[in-house]
C-alpha cells in the first residue's frame, strides 16, 4: 500500500484541477477524484510531474486513499451539485474527518450543511476562495469557515498554498464558525462590484468631461496605480484601456458591447444586507448598473430622452479635473469598504461568528481580485481600534475624506450638470452626508407612518413610544 | 336554520374586524370567527347594528355558516400563522370553495399555498389590501390574485367594499394568477417607501437650503397638493409639518426621533428586484435611508466628519429654489414609478401573470397610501400604449422630465455643494442619465471580467462570445 494522501480533491474542472496542482506543487500528496474518470487521468498525464497524485476511480477508493482525519475538498458547482457530492461521500467518512467546500456557496446553505454534518461528527469547512483560475494555481486568498479544530488541521496546508501579501503573510485566516467564510467571500465580491463600478464612472468622466482617449486614460490609471489607489483592478483597467482591437484598430473598450453580466454574489451581498439592515448603497448601485446596462430594450427606448451632452473641458483644465476624479474615486472607495465591513460586522454579530475585521482585510491583500495597498490601511485601522464602529471613524480615513471632499463634490457637480451617470459616486456621497447629518428627514417619515398607520414614534426628549390622534384632537398618547 | 353567510372572516384583529364590518355595511351577511371567541362577541356587541353578522364559536360552525361555494377570508399575521389557519380550515372545505388571504404575505408563499390548495380543488386568493385600518373599514385598494373563476365569484363583492376613485371606478381588479396580487402589493409598498423618501429629501432641502420653517414648508406642500403632485402623502406631509408639539411648543417634526422604522415589504421589493434583474435604485435608497437613520451608533461616530453646512438662501431666492425642488421631486417620482412598474412587468413575465399595468395604476388611485392624481396619468400612458417598455418612454412623462431636468440638476448641485443628503433624487437622476446614455462603462466592466476571470464579452460589430488572451499575445479567440 502506497503512502496515504494528505488531502483529496473531487471535482476536477479548472478550479479544482488548479487547486489540486497547487497542493501537489507545495509538497502534499493529493488524492484525485472526478465523476468522469477521464479528467482525473488527464490531470495526472499532463501535470503528474508536478508532485505526487493518487488518482481514484471510485468514491470508495478516493476516501480510502486519504490519511485520517481525512481532508476532502469538493470543487463542484454551488447548489444541488454540492449537496449531491456531500450525500455521496458523507456515509463513507468517519468522525473527525473534514469536508472542505471551495465553491461559491450561499452562506445559508453552508450553515445548513455544517449543522447536518456536525451531527455526524464530520467537520464541514465552507471556504471562500478568490483569485480565479490563476489564483487557485499560484495562490488564492482563502476564507475558511468551520470549527477551530478543523482549522488546526487544515490551516498550515492552506497557509502554504495561499497567496502571500507583500510582507510575506499568508492570505488565509480562520474567519469564523460555519458560514462565516462564505459570508465574507460574498461581501468580498460585493465590494469588487462596487470597486469596478466606481472605476467605470471615473473612466466615463475622464472620457466625456476631460475628453481623454482610452489610451490616455490608461496612462492616468497607471499613474494612479503608483499611489494610494495601487491595486489589481486599477492595474488591469489600464491594461484593458490601452488594448487596441486588432480587427478594427479601434480602442478595445469601444468594440465591447456595453452590457455587463453578473453571476449572483453581488446580488446576494445586497439582499443579505437588506435582511441585516445594513445600508450598502454603493454595492447596490453597482449591481443595478450592471442590470440596467443589460436592458437593451429599455435603453433603446430611452436614448431620445432630453438631457445635456458632456462637453469636453479645454486641455488646460483637463489634468486638474483628472486629479479631482482621483479624489472622488478614492473617497467613494472608502465608503464602499465602510459599507462592506459594516455588513461583515452585522453578519458576525447576528450569527455569532466573532469575525476579526482586521484579519479579513489582511487576507484580502493578496491573491484576490480586490487586492490593494489600501487594505493595509484597513487592517491598521482595525488594529488601532478593534471595536471600530465604522471605517469612517478611523482618523486617517476621516482626514483623507476631509481632504478629498471638495473635489468629490466638484466632480459630482460636473457629472450632474453634464449628464454623465455617476450612481456610485453619488450614493457614496449621500451616505457620507447622511451619516454626518445632525438631523435626518427620518423624523418626518416617522410622523407620516404614525399618521397613516398608527405606527407610533419616539421623542427626542423622553423615553417611550407615542401616537398622535391625527384623526381626532391631535393630542398625544403614550402607546 | 338561518340564512347562510356570503362571506366569512377569521382573524378579528383590527384589520379583520374592519374588513368584516365593511362587508356587513355593504349588505353582505358575514360569518365571524376568531381563535379567542371573546373578540367575536365583542365585534357583534359593538357593531352588530351595522349589518348581519353570524358569529361562530368553532371552525366547523364557521364553515357550516357559509353558503357554497364558500368565501373564507383569513386576516392573520403573515407567515406561519397563515399556514396554521389554512391547515385548520382546508380539511373542512369542499371543491370550489375559496380561501382569501388578506395579509401581507410574501408572494412566493402565496404561490406555494395556491398550488397546494389547487390540488385539493380549493381556490386560494392571495390578496393585497392597502389603506390601513381606515381603508379596511371605509374602502381599501384591493389587489387579488388567484384564479379567474374565484374572481368571478368574489369580484363583485370586492368591488362593492373597495375604495372608489374620483371617477367612481372601484379600486380593485383581478391582478393575475396565484401570487400576482401579493406581488403587486409588495411593489406598491416599495413605491410608497420611495415616495416618502423623496418627500423627506424635499423637506430637508426646503428647511436647510431655502431656510424655511416647518410651518412654512407645510404651506408649500399644501400648494403642491393643488398641482400635479396632488396625493395623499403630500397632503399628510403638510399635516405633519404644520403640527405643533403641545408639550414643548416646538414643531412636531423636531421632537420626533429621526430614526425611521420599517416592516419588510420595502426590503422585499428590492430583494425580488435583484432576483429579477430590475434596477430599483430609488426604492433601494429609500430602504437604506431608513436603516441608516436607525444606526445611532454609526451616526454618533460620524457627526464629526468634515463637510459643509447648508447656508440658507436669502429670502429673495428661496421661493425660486422651492419651485425647483418641486420639479426635482416630480421628476424623481416619475423615475420611482418607472422602476416599480418595471418590476411589475418583469414579475409578470417571469411568472406568466399577464398583469395589466394600466389597471394596477387605476386601482391605486383610491384607498391606498400612494393614491394620487399622478396615477391617472400612468393609466393613460399604458392605455395609449399597452406594450410601453418604460414609463419614461411615454411622451407626456418624457416631456415633463425634459422640462423639469434643469431644475432637477440645479437642486442636486445645491445639495451636493451644501452637504444635504439626497440619495433618492441622486439615484433617480443617475438612472435617467444611464438609460439615455449612448455608451455605458459596462464595456469596461466586461473587459475587466474577461481579463481576470475569462468571462468573455460580446462585440458591437458581430455576433458571438469572445475572449482576449490577456496573459498571452492578447489575440482574440471565439469562446
Amino acid at each position: 500500500m502506497s503512502t496515504k494522501a494528505q488531502i483529496g480533491v473531487t471535482g476536477l474542472a479548472v478550479m479544482g484541477r488548479n487547486l489540486a496542482r497547487n497542493f501537489a506543487r507545495n509538497g502534499y500528496t493529493v488524492a484525485l477524484h472526478n465523476r468522469t474518470a477521464s479528467r482525473t487521468h488527464q490531470l495526472v498525464e499532463e501535470f503528474g510531474e508536478e508532485g505526487i497524485f493518487v488518482p481514484a476511480g471510485t468514491a470508495e477508493e478516493f476516501v480510502a486513499a486519504l490519511e485520517r482525519p481525512r481532508r476532502l475538498v469538493i470543487m463542484v458547482k454551488a447548489g444541488e451539485a454540492t449537496d449531491a457530492v456531500i450525500q455521496e461521500f458523507a456515509p463513507l467518512l468517519e468522525s473527525g474527518d473534514m469536508i472542505i467546500d471551495g465553491g461559491n456557496a450561499h452562506f445559508a446553505d453552508t450553515r445548513r450543511r455544517e449543522k447536518e454534518l456536525r451531527e455526524k461528527g464530520i467537520h464541514f469547512v465552507g471556504t471562500g476562495i478568490s483569485g480565479g483560475e490563476e489564483g487557485a494555481l499560484h495562490g488564492p486568498s482563502i476564507m475558511p469557515g468551520g470549527s477551530v479544530e478543523s482549522y488546526a488541521s487544515l490551516g498550515p496546508m492552506l497557509e502554504k498554498i495561499s497567496a502571500k501579501a507583500k510582507d510575506g503573510a499568508p492570505c488565509v485566516t480562520h474567519v469564523g464558525p460555519d458560514g462565516a467564510g462564505h459570508f465574507v467571500k460574498m461581501v468580498h465580491n460585493g465590494i469588487e462590484y462596487a470597486d469596478m463600478q466606481l472605476i467605470g464612472e471615473a473612466y466615463q468622466l475622464l472620457r466625456d468631461v476631460a475628453g481623454y482617449s482610452p489610451a490616455r486614460i490608461a496612462d492616468i490609471f497607471r499613474s494612479w496605480n503608483e499611489g494610494r489607489l495601487d491595486s489589481y483592478l486599477i492595474e488591469i483597467t489600464a491594461e484593458v484601456l490601452s488594448h487596441v482591437d486588432a480587427a478594427t484598430g479601434e480602442p478595445f473598450v469601444d468594440i465591447v458591447q456595453d452590457q455587463a453580466e453578473q453571476k449572483g454574489t453581488g446580488r446576494w451581498t445586497v439582499q443579505i444586507a437588506l435582511d441585516l439592515g445594513v445600508p450598502v448603497s454603493g454595492i447596490a448601485e453597482a449591481v443595478f448598473a450592471r442590470s440596467l446596462s443589460g436592458h437593451a430594450d429599455l435603453r433603446a427606448a430611452s436614448r431620445h430622452l432630453a438631457g445635456p451632452s458632456a462637453l469636453a473641458l479645454p486641455e488646460s483644465e483637463a489634468a486638474a479635473f483628472a486629479d479631482r476624479v482621483e479624489q472622488a474615486l478614492y473617497a467613494s472607495k472608502i465608503v464602499s469598504y465602510t459599507q462592506g465591513f459594516h455588513e461583515i460586522a452585522a453578519g458576525s454579530e447576528t450569527y455569532d461568528w466573532d469575525i476579526d475585521s482586521g484579519a479579513v482585510a489582511r487576507i484580502w491583500r493578496g491573491g484576490c481580485i480586490i487586492r490593494a495597498a489600501f487594505l493595509d490601511r484597513i487592517t491598521a485601522a482595525y488594529e488601532a481600534e478593534p471595536g471600530l464602529v465604522s471605517l469612517l471613524s478611523d482618523k486617517e480615513f476621516a482626514d483623507e475624506i476631509a481632504a478629498a471632499q471638495d473635489d468629490w463634490r466638484a466632480v459630482l457637480v460636473a457629472a450632474t450638470i453634464q449628464g454623465v451617470p455617476t450612481p456610485g459616486f453619488a450614493a457614496a456621497l449621500a451616505y457620507y452626508d447622511a451619516l454626518r447629518a445632525e438631523r435626518l428627514p427620518a423624523a418626518l417619515t416617522q410622523g407620516q407612518r404614525d399618521f397613516f398607520g398608527a405606527h407610533t414614534y419616539r421623542r427626542t426628549d423622553r423615553e417611550g413610544s407615542f401616537h398622535t390622534l391625527w384623526g381626532g384632537d391631535r393630542s398625544e398618547v403614550e402607546a
